[in-house]
């Protein structure tokens, strides 16, 4: 019924200097291949796509597509500034393979963007993209939370198939999940509050601590959908802390060093980002080490 | 082996003019008599306790001590600016056959409140009172939101046995289960979350919606302890738009006015707050309507 | 043609263990008895008036006004959670000799106090105070801040006189200012926007630091005022920091411990309210020093 | 002493459809060469870099330097995420004429930014652009204010010049021009508190209602400077409104509309950004015309 569900990892994007590691981004996705995630978003919040130019995007799409197992959807974040920008990005990566688009709003002139610019931007996009689009409400970076309301009307669309939520207000989450139609996606945006959203009737998950414990969020998850509720509720606590080195504590550096403590290819990020420094490696090996990582 | 656990209604303070409506509030206490309820808050928030003066309070704990079933906990609502004031309050309701006493954080020099000094606060209240504390974290009225470390730190004091969570976060409500010791009861402070806190292991929830509706939260909690998650997701859901109305929406008149409608005593707010005016009414009657009240 | 311009020094209330330290008080009203101030405020933030009950506040505010000399003006700060409490305490304090009250917005029900309730509110007090009222904007404390929009119809009340604002938003201050008669008067509530606020047409500053600098304060606000822009300026730049260490940075105790450090009584804050340590101490030596202090 | 004074107009960036409108630029070009300004900012917020692509802004670049009088500077707004680009664009542009960069702090990983990334950002740029820099701070779209520590570190550096703040906490802005060297210039960033930073010892604005009113901001500065506090106030009180029509009301949308309504080229904006209504165009209209426009 739903187009896209279980667990996602919006992989980072691994950098050799300022150049894109191609044989490091091989190397993790091997290891995403050999795993039980639905699939990967590329050019997410955690691929550092507002650091990257629109070639690295479009390179980027076609190289993970080429090295993606067949059975792995790939999601590729194409939100930007301006309506045509999207339209136009979204398209060629639908021509490189991509599967669907996921979509951040629009940001910069925040104090614009109320709920009428917004709905006429997304069903601009929604009207000339040509493979499904999920919407992406990510107010930790924009600043902006999309409405209930606001995501409820877009979902109407039959283009628009779902939501990525990372504001993490369960609440706002409930409603969503209440006001759209039932084959409409909603799934967590980041690891802390994945189970509560799957309990709510979310159906998956794109995590950035599913790039380093891919099987394990795939496992909460199908623990969660199961009905297993006391299994779920073990495993989410069990994530709260790493998960939270990898995102809102550490940033990408954190969990681009994650990655290069558990053998994958993190890289440094690029700048204005900086690496973690000795202290935070110290505290993000320790919590590794909780999961024999 | 918790305490406390299910759920409690933070009883709103019926007025007739400026004055404590004392046969209303009889009225409405007979209603809580019958139902599934584990027990009653008085001054709490939806209590208006911050617009009531101290003999007041302590006149409304001895009535509802009272009139209230002894099968039913009576838990009071003592939190002050000063901390001697909540020592004083809180033993003086404990002498009126109060339970246990729910404490908010005191909120008006806020920039000073950090986690040392509401460590210091409440350590000190924690000794001196002789009666079970419960925390109260209402950040949308004191714009203060307890840590989880700080309520973590506070739960190993064996007097400090739970806590209401108003803020809503998810995230934080499972860091502060996961944190606290396996009979430290957290609550949820809302019904626009309860099934969420249950879900992850909360044990209760103390909701202005359960003035209203109390079977109905009552019975939303037991189908969530009992396994039964999809007959509680569907009544979540179902609460959430009318949760709303007497709370975040329409605040305090809101819920009066909804006690009102359904043949309880509401009455007027006392000033500054102000009844909600016949479009806010005309509202909540059609939320009211769903649930066939 | 204002009816309250100048200096006002809004008095710590000394405390010896939890009594108030009256010998202690009176040392302080000799000293500002001494300086340039128009007068104190009685039972302001800095006062701890959130941390006085009633009968202390009654005693205050009658031993200040035995002991300020009679050409000093007394301001009750009165802003109590009901409007009721606030009409009887003003006249309470009028009845004592209070020159005018200064009202702080009710701040525990936030949600609902918008402008239809603030002007209600504030309307129906100064009805029926028998004394002017300055309105107090305390953001910071409140979680509220008044509308330029809503002062400026406030302000058409015979009885409302000025505004104390404590949020310096200089573009609010500027459109108050612009919107409010000629004979408002519009006082900073920090000493971190005095000149700004004073060019742009405010008459005076209800200021933590006038507590420990009063001619300072009186001589840069005299300077503003006969047009000596460059000497007004560097006396601006000279209390910035200074002025942070006993307001946002340190809050009531580093101002206390200021008090204590010149030869006035500051002593300790009252519960929940901690002392500064050592290390804020020091900085607060060093920063007085600037001053020769 | 200031390598960068006066008033400068952020100019709007007009369109015809999606694509430039380059005589409609032309036409406004000649009236700034006409008026009182000190220089422009292309691709400041106003002229919605944002919305911009690479190839637009270097076009916008050489455009205006060919077209604006060889007596007013051009700054160009080269602000982009990545701190190579941001490099690359500066130079790319003072190769183009530009006679400074006027660089906003990145925004998207906000949660990253801390002052150390901020300073290292800055600090490389800085280094490796050849021409001086302003630095913008600019809360309201970029959710992230820069401290006056952190910019009175970054004035250290021979090359960076000055800053343009449109944050407008006047302490704040206060605290830079106390911590910075007395030849970094200070800018007012909008019109609603140029008076203010002028008075504070600010030496310029960078302000969108310079786009519609260059000479009466021009006329309010030199008044300012001249020591004629009383009419600077005076002309500081009658833009308040006018401005916050043309910024934090209505957006780029409001101004781009004022322009078209006195004979200049706004044309529509770039979507997602969309027209203001007849209503918001009505009022308008009645602001332009206190000033007979």
């Amino acid at each position: 019924m739903h187009q896209f569900k279980g667990i996602y990892a919006p992989i980072a994007t691994p950098f050799n200097g300022d150049s894109i590691d191609w044989p490091g981004l091989k190397k993790n996705l091997d290891f995403y291949n050999q795993s039980k995630l639905a699939g990967l978003v590329v050019l997410g919040s955690n691929g550092e796509f507002a650091l990257l130019n629109r070639k690295e995007k479009l390179e980027l799409i076609a190289f993970v597509r080429e090295h993606l197992s067949k059975d792995k959807k790939m999601i590729a974040g194409t939100g930007c500034e301006t309506t045509q920008e999207v339209i136009d990005l979204s398209n060629e990566c639908a021509d490189l393979g991509a599967d669907a688009a996921l979509i951040v709003n629009p940001w910069y002139y925040k104090g614009s963007y109320n709920d009428a610019v917004l709905a006429n931007h997304f069903t601009k996009i929604a009207n000339q993209v040509k493979m499904p689009i999920m919407l992406y409400n990510m107010p930790r970076n924009t600043s902006i939370s999309m409405s209930a309301n606001l995501i409820a009307q877009l979902a109407q669309h039959p283009n628009i198939v779902g939501v990525k939520d990372s504001g993490g207000d369960i609440v706002q989450i409930t409603n969503i999940i209440r006001l759209t139609p039932a084959n409409f996606s909603v799934f967590a945006g980041s690891g802390s509050f994945l189970y509560p959203t799957l309990a709510m009737g979310g159906v998956g998950g794109t995590l950035a601590i599913a790039n380093i414990l891919p099987d394990f969020c795939a496992d909460l998850a199908a623990a969660a959908q199961a009905g297993q509720h006391e299994k779920a509720v073990s495993m989410q606590k069990k994530i709260m802390e790493l998960n939270a080195a990898v995102t809102s504590k550490y940033g990408i550096p954190g969990l681009k060093k994650a990655m290069d403590l558990i053998g994958l290819v993190g890289g440094t990020p690029r700048e204005p980002l900086l690496p973690v420094d000795e202290g935070k490696t110290a505290d993000i090996k320790r919590l590794l080490a909780e999961f024999d990582l």
